[in-house]
């Protein structure tokens, strides 16, 4: 039984007759292979990479798992089509806040077809991806069960100057989105998702580590998903705050150099992460000083 | 009495009625203030960062001291003109090594003109910039007394593939580049310039824990120089490995942003080092082996 993923915040997706990605119940994700040599090229990175004994085990759990190709029936109703057999990322999470983050300042490889680099330039240009090195692609934060989703507009997301994309970072972490979105963010959850030995920020710096040495890939155009339930956040349980890479369509062979693209971006990502984490309330404190408060 | 700076490897160089920087017997550098927006850009540069008290010493050592402006007579004869008066970086040093390192995979910012963008972008992919966040600007290397400088065309070096940029920073701290340039490098002073507790590894990982951190500038199109005295070396003595950045006509403020562009070129810089002080003679040995050596 196939269906449309419910948490998929970027991307194509599915629905309305639309060639999309499909789920199972046994938690299998399918992607459409696409026709062209993005398709080709997203099976070779997956080939590649989960046959590659160099790929260290604390790096490999932040890729999906890979289990091949299969021929089904294309959400699109235009018959048995190849798709990507991937894990589904969303396998046991009930109610996930998700945010998709687009990674480098530039998101073409230097081979690329002219037309594709002037077109993909433009998009950096246009969006935050060249002053701050990646750009929020899309994002769901769960409220409650009476608010349900916080899922705006994926195209408002990519083009927000450095201190928006910090308050949307906030707000990803915050108990109080759901009501009232001009609110400052509380940052609640900052410290358990994003803080302490298994959250958020310490697995993006073992990912740095990882990037500061491999030359076997360059990932441009890939993203980074970061994922937490709020739910058990608000029970006061560990919210399972976890960093999946996905999207390789556009990767490249490293060729003797770093991937220094994606790190930049990975650098920048962490910085916001960590003046979050040390400063969460920062804003707030402006505001309650002008006040007269503290 | 001004002079044409001797050991200068890279930019606008004085002589035969040209523009370019002079020095003085006391150790002063005139870098003529270009009359563009590049000139009124790296004077307020100087002036903003010499009076910045959020430079830690133990960055600003890496950046020339600045003394002012002065107007003294132009090296192409034009009369007087404006000069920036800069430390001479070369003040104390005989026969110097140096290479000027052009950092970032881009060197213009996302303000600049569109001309001037689509001149350096241009630039960028012709160049190793793209492909390894870096391109070598120039450089000498110091063989002995009799050989004097390698000093290859400027132009030839910019456009390496990573294993000759490699190869080029093994020779830059090889004792054997005079004689016979297609030998393999002996990386005889990789140990003492590139390594050690002061070495230049040391100072470019000091100098990129600033930039994971510093959101003040963004140092688009400035140059790392390093550069130590071969003939130290050869007598056993520390060889003086420094770094250095110049050229500021393009910096701008960071903007709640770390400078991941210059990062990530950084980032690359040092995987090449690191490499050269793990495995200096990695491709040797690989010769060696093929012929039976090993």
């Amino acid at each position: 039984m196939l269906k449309i993923p419910p948490h998929q915040v970027a991307g194509h997706q599915a629905g309305n007759g639309k060639l999309g990605p499909l789920v199972d119940e046994s938690g299998r994700f399918y992607k459409p292979l696409q026709g062209d040599e993005r398709g080709s090229n997203e099976l070779k990175f997956y080939t590649s990479f989960s046959s590659n004994s160099r790929i260290p085990e604390h790096i490999s759990k932040f890729f999906p798992t890979f289990y091949g190709t299969q021929l089904i029936e294309a959400s699109d109703g235009s018959g048995l089509k190849p798709h990507l057999v991937l894990e589904d990322l969303s396998v046991g999470r009930v109610n996930p806040s998700i945010v998709d983050i687009k990674m480098g300042s530039r998101t073409w490889a230097p081979e690329a077809s002219e037309e594709y680099i002037q077109k993909c330039l433009k998009k950096d240009r246009e969006t935050s991806s060249l002053p701050l090195g990646f750009r929020l692609s899309g994002i769901q934060i769960y409220g409650n069960r009476e608010s349900g989703y916080w899922k705006p507009e994926r195209t408002s997301m990519q083009n927000l100057p450095a201190e928006e994309v910090k308050l949307i970072l906030k707000k990803f972490v915050s108990s109080n989105t759901s009501t009232d979105m001009d609110l400052q963010p509380d940052c609640a959850f900052a410290a358990t998702v994003y803080g302490g030995s298994t959250g958020i920020l310490s697995q993006l710096l073992e990912m740095k580590a990882w990037f500061e040495d491999q030359m076997m890939y360059h990932f441009y155009s890939c993203s980074i998903l970061i994922m937490f339930e709020k739910g058990l956040a608000l029970e006061g349980q560990n919210p399972g705050g976890q960093i999946k890479l996905i999207d390789f369509a556009h990767v490249i062979e490293g060729r003797g150099v770093i991937d220094h693209n994606f790190l930049g971006g990975l650098c920048s990502l962490i910085k916001f992460i960590s003046e979050i984490l040390t400063a969460p309330n920062e804003h707030k404190s402006l505001v309650s000083s002008v006040n007269g408060v503290n």
